[in-house]
């Protein structure tokens, strides 16, 4: 089958890859024309723009777009929307907001697929999981895709209506954040624990047939190999946070408790703070209540 | 009534003080001859040791300890021990762990008092909260001393048996530390949120008849007042935090959930730490499955 | 001076008395006829519609609406808003979000100040805390109002600009929920601990000099001496959450960490909650990897 | 090589078999006689008690010890001591705690090596995680069983001294505790959220691809293809917390913040909790302030 695809980063050039090599045709289009370019050499037909890149493709449009979740997403079906009906469809493989998606399947007069996309880079050769959300015949109608892009058959499969597929990715990273910086506790316990420890070794024991083993420690054995048992230079620094964010303000909306998925972020709030206020005010404060010598700053 | 007193810093000062100005007779004694001559110029009998204090004391004796918990109150103790018998009372007045009171109530011959003191400097003149552990007849033949270290007969109770003095002061401890953060998460966020206000004229504010009016509360006032709404150059880093660890090992032990105390704990650890290790790892392990920047320390 | 109340429950009802208390005139509606006579008896001149009310105000009208939050204030407005311009000044002095306090200030002709209340029905003898944000012309013409409804001058200031007052109080709220389950876990560690105490006693021992002392530490107390130290039949259902839910929205917005304003909230959300899925499945999951046996709901 | 084996419960038959099926010999007790006669049928040497089980054994003793921690690692040491000396290697594989297995390397005349064992029965076909603790040579000595036991020469390896092996096993079962929970969360706001999903094909999407998988995970999508979506009868109640009660008290102990696991523990006291003291607490406090009915037990 033929696949049009907007957004030819490393994500989408990954799935263009995958869809080629699987057999099918692609046609690629970017704002960039370096990344149509390497799209092309890879084998794909290269757009110069929306128009050409609808013009392109077949009757029944079948459209993936890899573009920055949020106002690219929104820019890009304004342009497409001229182009689209009913036959039509088109997948967001981005991290956008469930919302968003609901929103844009009503407004889109084609078949509107959410698709929550996990793997990152290492999905260029096992292939992604993709949660979909959106009309059923339009699922079937990508499967092809699906099985090229996903890790096969089981690597992909419809949540349900229309924003299930990125509620389903939204909660998936929440999961995630909490994972993460579990395992990151039970190594700090270790680095700054009794024992001198190879953090590598511990690692590489864990993910031979420990209960805990996941691809995430792998991922752990690879850091402490590749930076040290100390992690070296790499900071108290822990960038992004949407989808967590978003996790947490669905759990509050629904009164589900996410006690770890909330600290978890709470920690990368942290770790971007200079000072927590709170806790300046605790120093202060135990020089109120019991004269604790206030700590300064110098 | 005579009372001796063996522990002479701040703490020990304001006792003879109390205890002096309701009209009763104090025999301090200190390992630091300042500090007994202090004691001495408001009207205490000073002793020269041990054995002078017990020498100066009534045939049933009463005494007062308030030296640092620890070794110090075994050391204390075991040079009493000889000058002891069942007739007499000793009040543990520090910050004892509740099973260190159990076995000294156990180890001596006197009637043994674990008294749970709370207040701070602020106790001088308002009087403290005394949370008393130990034997009926030993509590009410204090009840003068009590009465006048105290805030009054309110400002003092017995808790029950051996050692539930210094566990009602433990407990009293980790919600004090719970306290302080959630006022100090307060703050933070109208620190850094979306205006620009006098906290301490929210603290004002709220002293006056708000819900959460407290006497923290008022410290709370006092310290931007005299720091400023920003806190100055008032350091992150909250000292101490043991009676806060026992709280929360005791309620591992009888397996309650307490997640505000422990959080409360934990901030005081992570303030003491640079750089969280569970951070740079989850920094780094963005990068392993998303190829997200690894921010690293300069 | 002369004050208009629109909105005669508990709350509003506690306001004309105060205000008629210190002197001054009150014009009192309700949609409750019965309200409005309650007021009227009290020395209110009674008003029988929106209409009414406003012709009975003075030229410059001093209005303080005490409506549920929520769509009562959008409806009261609406029906004022004929009535006012540029001189008039209308309190809202509900738990309004303060977005919508924001917008309400843009779209009213009117002064509008947003009024955070809190002292609950004490604050009938003894005033309530007042945050304003406003206005600060209109913060000072109502001054004599404030003057009488909060504790006295010091129970009440401007805050900032719209919005502020409401902000304040959110934020008031978000931490009376963690004071009251930090005082919560020290009470759950007294009652299943070592020791069998009088939580009453305690309460009113650490409520007479003890650096925890505070208004819900008598409140505490006086539960203790109601319902008993088990407090009896109280079950474990909190009701309630949506200001506590606000402020952990707000701090996720503001990227401020706020664990024990946030864990307050989960458990109100847990109380509520029959059988947490999330520990079903490690009961479950136990089985799974050491089979360890599955308890089954009878 | 030859292994003598005491203890033949579930995990001691696993062992015995692995061993076996490698080519080694096994001599194997247990106080249950089947538990003997069924490692018998399975190729092993039975022993009718210690000294018998001592008297079979090569000179150089190679045992591997797979009894309950606790009192039962004492009492078969205590019997085992008089035929122990310098040449001999025994291995702890249960969940004893590190400070008792330094205690106990201390106080033997073997070699004592701390095996801590993880994977559960599925390590019956995979081979388990082996992390250990003790003298460098007498991990080597044992490599041969290690090999056969472990999922093979990556699934185990020497962590440091005595207790570091146990050690490294307690963190990993407080990472766990952590795991689960986070997985639950999700899965919780999942079920109870805005879609009508099947968790199982959840569950399976994520096992295939995405940066969430683990065996935690499909031991989740097993759990939901066997008790159905909503988990059917599975009881709100997680018992076990041993071993993260441990980590808990060591990263106190170190003073390392660990809020997952510690609000992982929390959440199975909680589930084993009728009725939590400091919500009732709340519930009671609200009519304190604010008049909010009081929700009472039927």
């Amino acid at each position: 089958m033929q696949l049009g695809v907007i957004g030819l980063g490393r994500m989408g050039q990954i799935v263009v890859n995958r869809v080629l090599d699987a057999g099918h045709d692609v046609v690629a289009f970017d704002l960039s024309e370096e990344a149509v370019a390497t799209a092309a050499e890879a084998g794909a037909e290269p757009a110069s723009s929306v128009d050409d890149f609808a013009s392109r493709l077949d009757d029944e449009k079948r459209i993936w777009l890899m573009v920055p979740a949020g106002e690219a997403v929104d820019a890009t079906l304004d342009e497409l929307d001229p182009h689209l009906d009913a036959d039509d469809v088109v997948v967001d493989g981005g991290n956008s907001h469930f919302e968003a998606s609901v929103r844009r399947a009503e407004a889109t007069d084609a078949a509107y697929l959410d698709c929550g996309t996990s793997g990152g880079p290492a999905g260029a050769e096992l292939g992604f999981s993709l949660m979909v959300g959106g009309p059923e015949w339009a699922y079937e109608a990508m499967t092809p895709v699906f099985d090229a892009v996903a890790t096969g058959p089981a690597g992909h499969d419809r949540m349900g209506p229309a924003g299930s597929g990125h509620y389903v990715k939204m909660v998936h990273n929440g999961v995630e954040y909490a994972l993460m910086q579990a395992y990151g506790e039970g190594f700090e316990l270790l680095a700054d624990g009794r024992y001198d420890l190879d953090l590598e070794a511990v690692a590489r024991t864990w993910n031979n047939g420990a209960v805990i083993r996941s691809w995430l420690l792998e991922l752990c054995e690879e850091a402490f190999r590749e930076e040290g048992t100390d992690l070296g230079d790499v900071a108290d620094h822990v960038s992004g946070g949407s989808t967590g964010t978003w996790t947490v303000q669905e759990a509050l909306e629904q009164e589900v408790p996410v006690p770890l998925i909330y600290q978890a972020l709470a920690e990368r709030f942290d770790s971007r703070n200079d000072g927590r206020f709170s806790r300046r005010l605790a120093n202060r404060l135990r020089y109120g209540f019991g004269r604790h010598e206030v700590v300064r700053e110098e």
